[in-house]
């Protein structure tokens, strides 16, 4: 016997279609490991319309549509609701997905939608880091006032199991710190700089690939990784703490002459997140170090990341996660879905 | 209301004695986070003797009587059992903690030990790489049938939670391959190597602070990686494999010279354990490689170890465990302990 599953996904982007196409390529795989099955009856895009159908959405329409241009409301089987809340509450699902663009400021409206959904009594599953950093407890009070689940595995380091990790492989054990490289995009550019290019070209060039935002300030100021720290330090430190609380400088300083310096030396540099608890209070920041080749940190190529955990019972755990892409994020949705689901 | 759980500790050499010291250390703590208290009920060791009382050991007598160089006979208040066995059957216990020598040719006695208790249908915890090689299908279906479980995540990478991390953080996800650094001892000998000692200085000083068994075979000969290479594939990749099946070559043919050619280019020789599935095949093996600052395998230091899985849903996740001991070994048996009670 197979439990179906009705998924309503809010933002369809890079994650959101990857997702959609890791269900369709885990479909077998998920009825016969897991019995089970999912049932996509919604989906909102930020710029393709949106679609709503009770009996589900086959897929493989969905990415033709988009890829001929239509707008998915012609797919719609009811009324196009009047926005993203009237969407939520319109679509009849177990789980929402939550995948649109992070707001660093205040995580909206994404934490609108996630209270939303849970007061319809669904689980959610988000990818963004901004209603963790801005929402962690309020949401997780409400999920467990409805008797249903809030994650957010894919919001740090992709798809690597980063939350999971602390719930039954580290249970018991006490987070004292962690240092890392969190974000990708200036772990590029700063590659990219080793490689003889100036930060502007490096930008330029990560623009053209689609790593560097067309405002870069938000990776190279460090504000992606601050929230990350936050992100990190509220759920497994458990003391909240806003990007604004970290300690921040970004690579904007960073010259071709001091990269070079490095390498002569044989050194990188590289923009180091750290945190380390005090008492109930955190010291937290995110700041350019050069690193040598006996550090962990030194051999995180790319947009890969790392991070190490300093913990009562550990002295050392370092999670490594080489070149993610939005199938790994994807992946991370998907593992939520599984465990809220205790499949495993 | 603290539910109670009664414990019986087969094997109190490094591991077992770190795992008493946990206990102690964390008894406030997991009263007041699990709601729940343990009691030692039996220990036995190698060479001093068992003690069995069913109201409960008292720990800091169980070191004190030790330390005094007397047996833990003295403690017992039940008749002396004639053997490891008859101490199993006879000690009330809901849990075993095996922590007996490892023995990798055939696992045993460990294995009978564990057979015992869940025939008795206690739940057993091993750190021991025996069982899980030369006994993992048999064991597992034998706690399924007692309804009890069989845990062993301290039987690879110390207490890093590497078979906990395969459950929950990556369900869903089907290993391909993985590769790593899995033995500590031959890591320090090579960076003592590096640092200007031949292999028999190092071997002899390893010996001194007691890295290095007094038939140091089992890891210069790569019989311990191999082990751990078959422990990984056998339960991660559902690969039965023996250690005789993994192609290994151990550090006896690494030279003074060559590990000093590598310095000078940059490199380091790191013997480096690797599986790949080829269908329902795995090759398998374990060799020493020189590997540049550019491979997370170079900054493993000293006992760290290291090992990178490559999976379906992520193309690179790496677990870094850095200097561990005993305590962090102790530690992967607690979190068996509470994994099995799902108190996270």
């Amino acid at each position: 016997m197979t439990r179906n599953y009705r998924l309503s996904l809010v933002g369809f982007g890079n994650v959101g279609k990857a997702f959609a196409k890791l269900l369709l390529r885990k479909e077998k795989e998920l009825a016969s490991r897991y019995g089970l099955s999912v049932t996509v009856t919604g989906i909102t895009t930020g710029t393709h319309g949106q679609a709503i159908n009770p009996e589900g959405l086959h897929l493989p329409a969905v990415f033709e549509t988009l890829e001929s241009g239509k707008r998915l409301n012609t797919l719609s089987t009811t009324d196009t609701p009047a926005d993203t809340i009237a969407f939520i509450d319109a679509c009849p699902a177990d789980f929402l997905f939550e995948t649109t663009p992070v707001n660093p400021q205040t995580g909206q409206p994404a934490i609108k939608y996630l209270q939303t959904a849970l007061q319809k009594g669904m689980h959610v599953i988000t990818a963004n880091k901004g209603p963790v950093v801005h929402g962690y407890q309020e949401l997780t009070a409400l999920a467990a006032k409805q008797g249903v689940r809030f994650l957010f595995e894919s919001a740090v380091m992709d798809g690597a199991p980063v939350f999971a990790l602390f719930r039954q492989p580290l249970v018991g054990a006490n987070l004292h710190g962690f240092e890392g490289i969190l974000n990708s995009c200036t772990n590029l550019l700063l590659e990219m700089m080793e490689n003889g290019q100036s930060l502007e070209e490096a930008i330029d060039y990560g623009k053209s690939i689609g790593i560097t935002e067309t405002d870069p300030s938000n990776d190279i100021d460090g504000w992606d990784a601050a929230i990350k720290v936050a992100a990190l330090v509220t759920v497994l430190m458990g003391i909240p703490l806003k990007p604004q609380q970290v300690d921040r400088a970004g690579i904007r300083g960073l010259t071709q002459a001091m990269i070079e310096s490095a390498k002569v030396a044989g050194e990188r540099w590289k923009l180091v997140c750290m945190a380390e608890r005090l008492g109930n209070q955190v010291n937290a920041s995110v700041a350019p170090q050069r690193v040598g080749p006996e550090s962990p940190l030194y051999s995180v190529n790319g947009t890969s990341s790392f991070c190490q955990f300093k913990l009562d019972v550990l002295p050392g755990l370092g999670i490594l996660e080489c070149d993610p892409g939005p199938e790994t994020t994807a992946y991370g949705l998907l593992a939520d879905f599984l465990n809220i689901l205790e499949v495993a």
